[in-house]
């Protein structure tokens, strides 16, 4: 069975095709249009409480998958256009993280990592 | 074989779990880091033309692909945490779009949704 | 004496005149360095709590000041590429705020204006 | 006569006032107000090319323009919120950048200032 993000990956290949929209679909184009998506979904919650914004009625929660799915959308277009295998990008990116990050040293504190002052 | 999405959701919310990151992952501040990174992706390609934004060398290349798995990870762990079935509703958002944009109406025509006249 | 946003008009398109960076302040390429400004400024408030980022240390405070700068810069860049009169369009658009939100309807209540349900 | 950006300061700062939106106005939210509106601009640019975006028709010059100063009225909105002096930051921003960026060595060339290499 095909993993679900190459399915995705081409059926969205062939939506634009078929419309002639690659023409438009620059990686350039496409990180403004993923940004707009992001910015309707941080919309949503612009003015939420954070525990608002845990607890949705339902309305709101499937406006809500659309615009994650919207980013979803842009963020495979992206890496298609730009023949990133965005999965394999995306466990090194965790793996990165994840030395970044050690469990012991950044319990319980967000902080940025530029933040983190050295030993 | 289980899907690379569901896979990633759950490998990306036990990251979170073992730091107790997770008090600090509401949809609302997702939403934030989400765009934060979405923001990456376009500083990247902010003084380019769309022809160099297609032609990255090999360095670039690699720090977008980093930019783009931010942008899934904070998607993923945003649909995670209200509980979205974030390939479902992309599969869905898709077939709106279907509908939204027929092929014989929009061929190689970009323009927004809203934009297009009613006939 | 001058306007405060009139000499930074002038000071900003002096700024790129003499770097010859004109060729890269499109309209477009404006709005993407603009908004990769207002990431930045996102970012330092994504794990805050809203009490927190009332609540600036100096350090803190002085970087925030200096992004809100730089969206006030490609803010005044973007509006001077395209003639537009920044101070008044801004006082036009309070005066439709004024008209969308009056005082009686919208006290203590911050949804959207396409939110509210007409009469 | 007092200065533009001072005036609306105090203008918008009535308008949150006299609605009891201050509650709402923390500068986590503003932010996400502020970058919520920065992405309606870069959506009007997504699909033009960096010369049409220099060419747009009254009616998107008009929309164009009213976003720009929805922009600047959450900067603005922010800054007071955080007894930040705008114009003075964006003084010193200025001068920042005028180090930063010497005219002998930027001419003609838009990279970010970190991918400059030392000399």
């Amino acid at each position: 069975m095909p993993d679900g993000l190459e399915t995705l990956t081409r059926r969205l290949r062939e939506f634009a095709a078929v419309r002639d929209w690659e023409q438009f679909h620059s990686p350039k184009n496409l990180s403004m249009a993923l940004i707009a998506e992001a910015a309707e979904l941080v919309e949503h919650f612009q003015w939420l409480t954070q525990a608002q914004s845990m607890q949705l009625d339902a309305g709101k929660q499937r406006e809500v998958a659309l615009e994650l799915a919207d980013i979803l959308i842009y963020t495979v277009r992206c890496a298609d256009r730009l023949d990133i295998d965005l999965l394999q990008a995306t466990r090194d990116k965790i793996a990165i993280n994840e030395q970044r990050y050690p469990v012991e040293r950044v319990r319980g504190d967000a902080r940025r990592a530029t933040e983190y002052e050295p030993d």
